[in-house]
């Protein structure tokens, strides 16, 4: 099949080198292209369409919670951003200013939103009033700007999409609690839909959001070894109340301070998905996810019956719930195949004159390239079968791998060695200084990735000072 | 109902004073709040949920004509913005300018986009190569930002929400048959989904779009006669592609510029739901739109097995496939009446200890009042009738409402009074010349409004200046 080498050689091999592997993969799976806006990417339909999926189906899992969505303005006067402290240092100097408006200069500049925190108070402050007003469980999807150095598509752009929850509670304890939820439920969909394992776990206070009293993360491990923050969940407390004086009557009629949540979920997913599953044919895409979950292409298609019979089949498999589509375009079968792959779509359907006369196609599965002969009365079954299979498989593959790349240190100079030899986490016990993670991150350029919720004791003391341990930590490289 | 007057009396009677009605109606059904960012708006649960209603609409029937989703950055850089001549003249004077990325000034400025036909024509110079390219038919859902002086919740704001397709063409005709494609796709949507009659016209060149060949519209006339442009779409022929440089190769391997255009829809379609369907009691919401479709109030709550079968009616509705919400907070009846009320809830159903015994409940009407006594086994039918019926009779009474408000005037004496005296829309001949449109807005401040496509000859002469007349136009004051 020459095309098809031709098309896959147009690829780096990961091996060779990953960094370039993930650019061409997204090129050349057509995900993204460059805009003419440095540092911005232009999402294309093959990317937008994934992202589209996570969209419906964290938006419902939001509203099962009682989530409801809302908009709040995309500019923050400057004001505004300096309410809390902690906030503005972290944000300020990486937003993006707006100074006129029309031909005028403005009387205050504002920053186009690097999070919206600072807006959902200043509405909080004005729309909440009693203990009937509370919880206020809200989310908006919008994009977000944040001035960035050095840029890659997807994982660290100028411009990004996302949604971001915020939520004001009459409790702590509620807002404790709704914050764990919504980390739980990240979990649960990356697991679940992306086929994603994570490390569900607390970020040190080096490592917070700007402005929360804790912050919680899931971290999955991508193919190169290196590690990826994919959800975050903030307890800010009553500190943002207080900053904001965002107060309620409470039922004795006494004025009491709203305890306050944000999360966050950003197009940075599919930069995962890409370096958690793909391969050195493209991208692999759980059949959960992929906007197009079966792809029939039709061999020796100007002949009678062929593209008929595909038709037929695409209509059988949309009826029966698939994703499916037709590549009835004039391309060679080899190169579809190829361009099947480098999508990632899961299963594609060979179908030729020779096996319409055996009533018969050929199935191939995206990630194991396992091809089967199947009867077309079996096909439904056999599709649902595969996809079924290769969701499951692809996760305890992720898993496996995660398992395998997974270190513990019980010393420094083994935790350096391992961090230097071995790409993956290095779980060892910490102090809970921050003199720590500065030390580890000059010596290994590695963080602290999470405070795992699954604690265990490896040693007594922190891997690298040598005090008592406090904690058992994840560390890694990470993106 | 002593509740029921105070809630209703805190609103404004739209014959008293329309302006505040709107606003009143905005604010008491919770659709919107004023933000601290002037101008901009913050969208509530009840209002997002009317756009996200809009969305899946829209998306489901942009997909059915092969439309694809995509995203393109939010910034323009001024030289981008500047390419096409018309364009820039139409959009400069109203665009917020970013100078600042962090802490250091930008190279070159950018706007945050008004529009994006200059990102879309970007894109397509690069990703356009041939005629196996085309069309490309590509939209995206975003929020845009224009610097307007006077803004109205929904009507006017610096930033609103909308769709924005942009597709390209290998010939003028294809790409003028999709143009008028979207308008009659907008059109429909209107009059099926949101009830909402409308007139389908081109715009005069006076009101053509920056940089457009040919715009297209659809009129809306709202209860106080003023007109609404309700959605455009763009014919740009190939003025963008020479600005910019989108050539792809034909069959021939010769290089042709392509044809594009452009369409959109926005969060002003919300306020013209208001302003179409609503009375002295609040919002009334097309059942098809309204995000809760039946409000059940239980009478005496507190008594056994009402609130059960409160929420038994619920999961039955639910089932059946309504949008359906109990009101089981500790207010009032009366004032949970006159709150499904202002939030334009299509159908309440009132259900207490006495009803339970005589199984039965109390369906009533939003926009009639009609109450009817229903058999708890009937009212799965009962409101499906009158949620069908109720759809139908929007529509119908909308029209007649126009129908009633749209006048013709033969001469200018009595084309100046019509529009002095009868808020409405007026019919009138028009000589094709610019003069005539400047003039008729300085005696009148009416604008043309479109060319209808259905076109007929009332009189030979344009009203206005009296030579011969080339088209009948449509003028009206408008929002």
């Amino acid at each position: 099949m020459a095309n098809d080498k031709k098309f896959v050689e147009a690829i780096t091999s990961m091996e060779e080198d990953f960094a370039q592997w993930y650019t061409d993969v997204v090129k050349k799976a057509e995900l993204v292209d460059y805009s003419s806006v440095k540092g911005c990417m232009v999402i294309k339909p093959a990317g937008y369409a994934i992202w589209e999926n996570i969209q419906k189906e964290l938006d419902t899992r939001f509203k099962a919670t009682g989530v409801e969505n809302v908009y709040m303005p995309m500019f923050i006067p400057e004001s505004l951003l300096q309410v809390e402290k902690d906030h503005v240092e972290g944000f300020a100097p990486e937003v993006a200013w707006v100074t006129h408006g029309g031909l005028e200069p403005l009387q205050e500049r504002m920053c186009v939103r690097p999070t919206s925190e600072t807006l959902f108070c200043d509405f909080y402050a004005k729309d909440i009033h009693s203990h009937r007003d509370l919880p206020r469980l809200y989310n908006q999807w919008c994009s977000v700007v944040r001035w960035e150095k050095t840029t890659r598509p997807f994982l660290r752009s100028r411009e990004f999409l996302w949604q971001e929850g915020h939520t004001a509670h009459a409790t702590a304890q509620e807002a404790e609690e709704r914050t764990i939820q919504m980390l739980n439920l990240y979990a649960d969909f990356c697991e679940e839909v992306l086929a994603m394992p994570v490390v569900r776990g607390k970020k040190t206070d080096k490592e917070k959001f700007a402005g929360a009293e804790s912050t919680y993360t899931i971290e999955a491990l991508m193919h190169d070894g290196k590690a990826l923050q994919s959800g975050t969940s903030h307890n800010f407390g009553d500190g943002f109340a207080k900053a904001f004086g965002i107060q309620y009557a409470d039922k004795e009629n006494k004025l009491q301070y709203v305890h306050q949540t944000s999360w966050g979920m950003t197009t940075r997913l599919i930069g995962a998905i890409i370096m958690v599953h793909g391969d050195n044919s493209g991208l692999v895409l759980p059949p959960k996810i992929a906007p197009t979950q079966v792809m029939i292409i039709p061999i020796q298609q100007k002949k009678e019956g062929v593209l008929e019979k595909s038709y037929a089949l695409k209509d059988e498999l949309f009826n029966a719930g698939f994703r499916v589509k037709v590549d009835d375009t004039d391309k060679s079968p080899g190169w579809k195949f190829s361009e099947a792959e480098m999508r990632g779509i899961p299963v594609r359907v060979e179908i030729g004159p020779k096996d319409i006369e055996a009533n018969q196609c050929v199935v191939v599965r995206r990630d194991t390239r396992e091809k089967t002969v199947v009867s077309l009365e079996q096909l439904e079954t056999k599709v649902r079968e595969i996809l079924d299979t290769m969701q499951k498989e692809l996760l305890e593959r992720a898993r496996d791998h995660r398992e395998a790349h997974t270190y513990q240190a019980l010393n420094y100079d083994e935790f350096k060695e391992t961090l230097e030899t071995k790409p993956g986490f290095v779980k060892a016990m910490w102090c809970g200084e921050e003199a720590c993670e500065n030390q580890i991150k000059e010596d290994t350029s590695a963080t602290s990735r999470c405070m795992p919720f699954s604690q265990e004791t490896i040693a007594s003391k922190c891997v690298c000072c040598g005090k008592d341990a406090k904690k058992l930590v994840y560390w890694g490289k990470a993106y």
